[in-house]
């Protein structure tokens, strides 16, 4: 008989849905050395919570996480509340002896961050794991794209090109939301967008950004005060309210080996709903992915016989492909949602074997400190600041 | 309390795990007027069965589906076993007054659909409702692309193209598999993947196929025996057999309103995987979708500023399409099983409202009805034959 | 000192306008064997023709082919006049031991093609040489596609696709033209743009249609007649004429290796302006071209690494690539035109080195063959027809 | 009688033939209402010059361009010189009372390019013309997105990207070449194909990039020396030789009404052969253009139907699109060479009419001085830098 996996989700919005989908899907799609239980989930509305734990697969439902954290049948935490409030439940998770899956950004501050990364190193000589939620990594084609260049297959790195562009504000009547409220939200898209870029790059290429130069740019100052929500954006109100956050940050950051790597983070690109895009040139090679071609991973092989060069577009959707034989047969596409069940495979079998899951905290902290030189250098005339 | 629709599926191949997707996820996506349970999975071999249940989230399983069908704390019986199997649990399932769901091909041969379809319409009169499994229609993009032209966006429809491009069988030496043999599978190319392509025309165009020319073809007559089974091919043994279905189906057919569609169905399309196509031209406008490219709708407005036209690539994950809205935000991908999802959906909606389900077994008989045309046309040297 | 080779230019619309430039461009690009000269263009307006030649860069003009194509001091005729003057233009200039490079399609009727084969394999003995003008044989991507298939880069040929979409007749109120009038046209869609793709296709396999079924369909029977001519279409006068040519044509080929090969050639395919499309796949794998994307060939290699199969998008502009070193550096796109410059290379070099240029009259021959069949077998409920 | 319009052309490379082209076809495509007569071409090897001007199509050649300039019967002077000589030249020729049409970039230093711009607006109120020859511009794509910005169709520009990538330094023993010596080239990615990002951004918004941050890096310092010159490369000689100028510049510009545009200019993205991206966003929508889709316009209408928004994919081959009716029906696509056609169509009308021609020695000065800015920022750690 499998040992139970006993979890516990702190928070039930959107990201709520998105982590029960994983743990929900995971043990079907793959044999997993540990059976996660859907025990908890704890939200700070106890009707809500209930409504979404049944709806959701969870056996209970809860309105206070601190109890929630200490119950003995808990193994794990996950959690998915709004970013200022990941460091107390995470620290408290990690203290009461639970491995943590906490969804990115890590914190909202490289302060609270290296708390939490200094906390898990710490849990993690007692064999208690935590883990940041960057799940892009998790995607297949993502995956592979990293794997071929860690074999080499695009030689050395030379340039790298990593953009995110959504739309959500590009129309400037479009309302207020906690999002763009600096106080709530910490950042605008480099922390909300800006971030998936930072750790992805650092993730396929292996290196880390050590410096930045860069600016931010509140496009549309005043807004109408938000009449009712619906998805990111929502429907205006009476009054109007002040941007506080940024609504496009563009960078160039400098990583371990000096290769120059350019960013973008926008909500102001017209007709780009969820536009992430990687491009890593190397000597030998070059590799480019679009989230919105979830399946495809374009390679250029530079030493391939010269009249047939060019981007192959692989649909990774074979069994060969990271993750991909738990699921369809070949070219049946997967999802966005995917990611969350190969994030719980991932963090599953780290907690089985007694290894650290990745991305760790560290992981999460580094992407922070990026995201803070950013700010500085903003701040300072895009003045290239160490990370 | 919502009350329960407490569902058997009879099989556990790939289409079991699909649709074991459907009832997990359905329900945590959409607010169902009854709420699903998976009891029962009935499979010969009582450990498989036992197995599949387990990993996929059945309460219980059985090694006899006679059995199940019958039980009382069963409401709807979920087909997904080889089609020459369909019509006998299907009728036995209605019998017994139990809701029926039967993934396609609704048979193996038209004789065996008009007993199906009789026997559901039958049913019918006493509220007991049947489906056949043409999940494809369930794309949001698909949908889409049926709404508008039923709303009249693209004029009058003069033309239609489909084809399902596979390419498993390209290498010649890919092992037999009882796909390839007449006795158990029907059909090649036509059955399998065909059946799909005429669902969908007739589906998006509103319209019946009333004739056909076409020709069948095996393009490899002999294979080796299969050693090891992986995917849909698998690892050539010893010995060689005879290939007996068709490996490509090339065929035209005319609809009701006299318009022409191509049809094709190969499995020797080198390079493509799943690649699903549509496009059908109107006199206003044209509309085209390809399975390789799930979430997306081309659409060309013929009526729109003459400078400007050009094949609109519609990214079909908003909230007003359909579906969507219970799922992610804009930009976010759907996969394939998703179609399972709504199938459920719109399954359920259908038993509560006490309403005929879409597509019917009737419709799934009209499926086999243009095959068995087509079949009849290339062995009279494609000489018309009316369905 | 270059020999020259002076060239007069029998007609002057739209085709005489690309074979000029042809003339003008392909000595500027290539290290010709012989000089050709601009010397006459003919046409049946004195005016029309004068002002046709002085725009082109013609050096005279005149009103009467017959005393042209008789002068001393003309090498070659180059026929660019509607098809139903083909045959005896051509088989004049040939009589008068003039060179001569035809237009396609070769003749209206296969009875005019043959006479023109043979008087042209009669020329040749003497060394006069003739070439019928399937530009899109030289589309530097096409070629390459012929050379990979001929170097058995894809193995085996198994299937073949081949369509021709336009669709400057979807709308029902566009008026007629002499292209919808059998009399005048020969067919429509199918000798028109049908004539390409079946060229095309015995041009990149090396084999010959050998059998075919198909249909010939008129989608609008009835279209106002001509008030004023614009490009290929025009503005509706009073008054309404009949269509009495195909709108769309749907057949199958069979190939000397006996594969099957699917061709379309449609008016309304609304959206595609000059959508021709080829797909060739072979047991070691696949070659597709579209004339929307010239400059590109899609180029699947099914013996790769199976991790990172994939469509090759190869931009067929580097030095090595067939025609491309003539023109510009890597990445500098070809357009339509180019064609009729290679058309004018190999011609001009066939003749310096006194062989056949391709393709011959036999060549086009064939192509008529080919499209009488398929009249012959929509005649006759699609039956099989011999070519 | 139409005017003639006598042209000298001085140089001979890659840029004379393909204005070469220009000269030859825009007549025969377009209502000129001046003739242009392909009277001289010089350069300083008079074997080479000759050989040039009869493979061209120039009527004399010469070895000395200052005797050419004084000619009476030249009325204009096309200089296609490498840039550290177009100061000279021109500025010679506009006192001789010859227009001049001179290739990008205007020159190699502002100092030079403020010269030539002064002597050039003095000419001009004696009727003599000047033009900077950015021919990017004239592709019909560019064209229309720059008009639609001028129409408001996607409203208030929020956000520009513009992007010139090559790889043909990817690999690292690719050998030296002038390009790479900064005495001769002036600078490298920047001044090549930066000048060209740059010009277009500042031509279709309608806007000056006013201050700059950015960074220059020359990412492989050490090269072979050449050996045999081939394309814009070559093959490896003896000895090595020190790369003097940038591989690659990331920059981002402030434009006139605040908006900030993201720049980059490299020769290191490998598989990327010429690829010049070009994507505005505005309030009301979106455009995108890529020069390896040269004759396709993406437009993004946040105004439609929000159902069917999307990027449409405008084939710009439709004869109401700019300078196409000179050319092939719908759907018959143009290449690389056609903008040189569109130049001189441009320019022979700005003469016969009395005005300046597009783009002015002014406007290519305000290039120089934005590529001057991001050296200097460059030099300054990516402080922002005035233009």
């Amino acid at each position: 008989m499998t040992t139970e996996l006993r979890v516990a989700m702190i928070g039930h919005g959107f990201m709520g849905a998105a982590h029960s989908v994983g743990w929900r899907q995971a043990p079907a799609a793959f044999d997993l050395p540990l059976a996660p239980r859907m025990a908890v989930l704890a939200g700070r509305d106890a009707a809500k919570a209930a409504e979404s734990a049944q709806r959701w697969g969870w056996t209970e439902s809860s309105d206070d996480w601190r109890t929630v954290i200490e119950r003995d049948d808990i193994d794990l935490v996950d959690i998915v509340t709004p970013g200022d409030t990941h460091a107390e439940i995470a620290i408290a998770a990690l203290a009461a002896g639970k491995h943590v899956l906490c969804e990115k950004p890590l914190a909202n501050s490289v302060a609270e961050a290296e708390a939490m990364a200094e906390t898990a190193a710490d849990a993690a000589t007692r064999g208690v794991r935590a883990m940041v939620g960057f799940t892009y990594r998790r995607v297949p084609a993502v995956t592979l794209l990293r794997d071929l260049i860690a074999q080499g297959r695009i030689g050395t790195v030379r340039q790298v090109r990593a953009s995110y562009r959504q739309d959500w504000l590009a129309d400037p009547e479009s309302p207020m939301t906690w999002r763009l409220d600096k106080d709530r939200a910490g950042s605008g898209a480099l922390g909300d967008i800006g971030a998936h870029v930072v750790d992805m790059v650092q993730f396929v290429t292996g290196q880390n950004v050590t410096q930045v130069s860069g600016i931010l740019e509140t496009l549309v100052t005043e807004r109408p005060l938000m009449g009712t929500s619906v998805g990111l954006g929502g429907i205006a109100g009476d009054g109007r309210g002040t941007v506080t956050v940024d609504d496009l940050a563009l960078f160039t950051g400098r990583l371990d080996s000096g290769v120059l790597a350019s960013f973008e983070a926008t909500r102001f690109a017209t007709g780009r709903k969820n536009a992430l895009d990687l491009e890593i040139s190397g000597d030998a090679g070059a590799l480019h992915w679009s989230l919105e071609d979830l399946n495809v991973l374009n390679h250029y092989d530079a030493t391939a016989d010269s009249a047939l060069q060019g981007f192959t577009r692989i649909l990774v959707t074979e069994p060969e492909h990271p993750y991909v034989s738990g699921w369809w047969p070949s070219g049946h596409m997967l999802g966005y949602e995917h990611g969350f069940s190969h994030q719980v495979k991932d963090l599953v079998e780290a907690i089985a074997s007694g290894t650290d899951p990745q991305p760790t905290f560290t992981d999460g902290l580094r992407v922070q400190r990026v995201l803070d030189a950013v700010e500085r250098s903003g701040a300072n005339g895009s003045a290239w600041m160490g990370v």
